[in-house]
């Protein structure tokens, strides 16, 4: 593994979860957010500290803003929720993204009808072309927004192999992100094709949030189990 | 088994799937066409006789008209495109979809602005729901419209257990519907709950789509495999 520099985009669990697991694989990770202080003071609704706490068991984790942050990183992860990663990709600065790998873990979850959430760009667009267009320079891959969290860092403990897949224009950035992936401990990576086919990674949200209600909880991945008929396989 | 009167209403790859599969299981099974001298004598671009070709294979399987089909049957399932689903179950008639489980197959796609489709309903609504509020006394079930039809009706082939899903607003006919894809040999059947989470398993499609072009052919389905995390488990 040779060790990058990554900036990660947003402080929520996606943030923490990719964030700490790269870290302890022996990247250099910096934390992007809005307010470096008010993200290291914030506290929930019982006083707890919460980004403090974490950063306490992630000491080798930087917190900067989201343009110190995207500046000094090789590659840059948006986890940022959907509805504010073209802000925060704005706030990053359009220029310290400009040639880097942007591994896209969003999605497009509009949470303003209730629950479940809506889309705001589906079918004929997607978030992930959304943000390429806005950031022609950079090298836009979508991956990771098909599952939880805890599953993005730690596919192994659902004791079988499940699948991931990548979407992207750029083959060597769409190669960079199948390395991270096999860091993460993805075995099973389907490349979906250009970025246009994020399309269809971000439409199985709606999908994936019934299955998770029903199931009740978010602890599970697809695994795409293929027959004697399909020509591409492994 | 209890023998069942189905009618299929569809003549392409699903209903041929269904029809003769649930024939073979000992069901009283009548295919439901527009116009079945013109579905009898129907040539492809060679000149085959497509629908008498596969008839000679299942003499079992009846053909009449949608209304007739629908009539005699216990059952109905959606087997037709979605662009003309709402059509054809007009034409097989309010009255003989009352109080009748109707197995929904099809899904909503757009193919007038090319490939991929879009789809012509999504995320705010549903075709199975359009179906319902057109039908209001049938007892509509979505199912099966998440993988291709051979492995509808033979999944065992995959030599792995995967996973189907079913939606709906009433509960004897989803176990109705559940029964039937035991029959089928589905073992893992998850119950996403009413029939506004069909909004979920028809925007599955665009994935499915550019996960059959990725691996070059539509062989192929998904597990859900569950962790630890989930409350529902089997």
């Amino acid at each position: 593994v040779t060790a990058m520099k990554i900036a990660v985009l947003g402080t929520g669990p996606v943030g923490q979860a990719i964030a700490g697991r790269l870290a302890e694989l022996g990247h250099d990770v910096t934390v992007g957010t809005r307010d470096p202080e008010a993200t290291r003071t914030r506290t929930d609704d019982s006083g707890t500290a919460t980004y403090a706490a974490w950063q306490q068991d992630h000491p080798a984790v930087a917190l900067a803003t989201f343009e110190d942050a995207a500046r000094g990183a090789d590659l840059v992860v948006n986890a940022a929720g959907g509805n504010v990663s073209l802000d925060i990709l704005d706030q990053a600065g359009d220029e310290h993204l400009a040639d880097k790998v942007l591994l896209d873990i969003s999605n497009p979850l509009d949470h303003s009808q209730g629950f479940p959430p809506r889309l705001f760009v589906k079918d004929d667009d997607s978030l992930a072309e959304m943000i390429q267009r806005a950031h022609p320079r950079a090298r836009v891959v979508k991956a990771l927004n098909t599952l939880t969290s805890s599953l993005m860092v730690h596919p192994e403990t659902l004791g079988e192999e499940t699948t991931v897949f990548v979407s992207g224009d750029d083959a060597g950035a769409k190669a960079t992100v199948v390395g991270l992936l096999g860091e993460l401990g993805h075995t099973d990576v389907i490349d979906l094709g250009d970025l246009s086919t994020a399309r269809g990674a971000e439409m199985w949200l709606p999908f994936w949030i019934r299955i998770a209600m029903a199931l009740g909880g978010s602890d599970f991945n697809i695994k795409v189990v293929r027959g004697a008929g399909v020509v591409n396989d492994r």
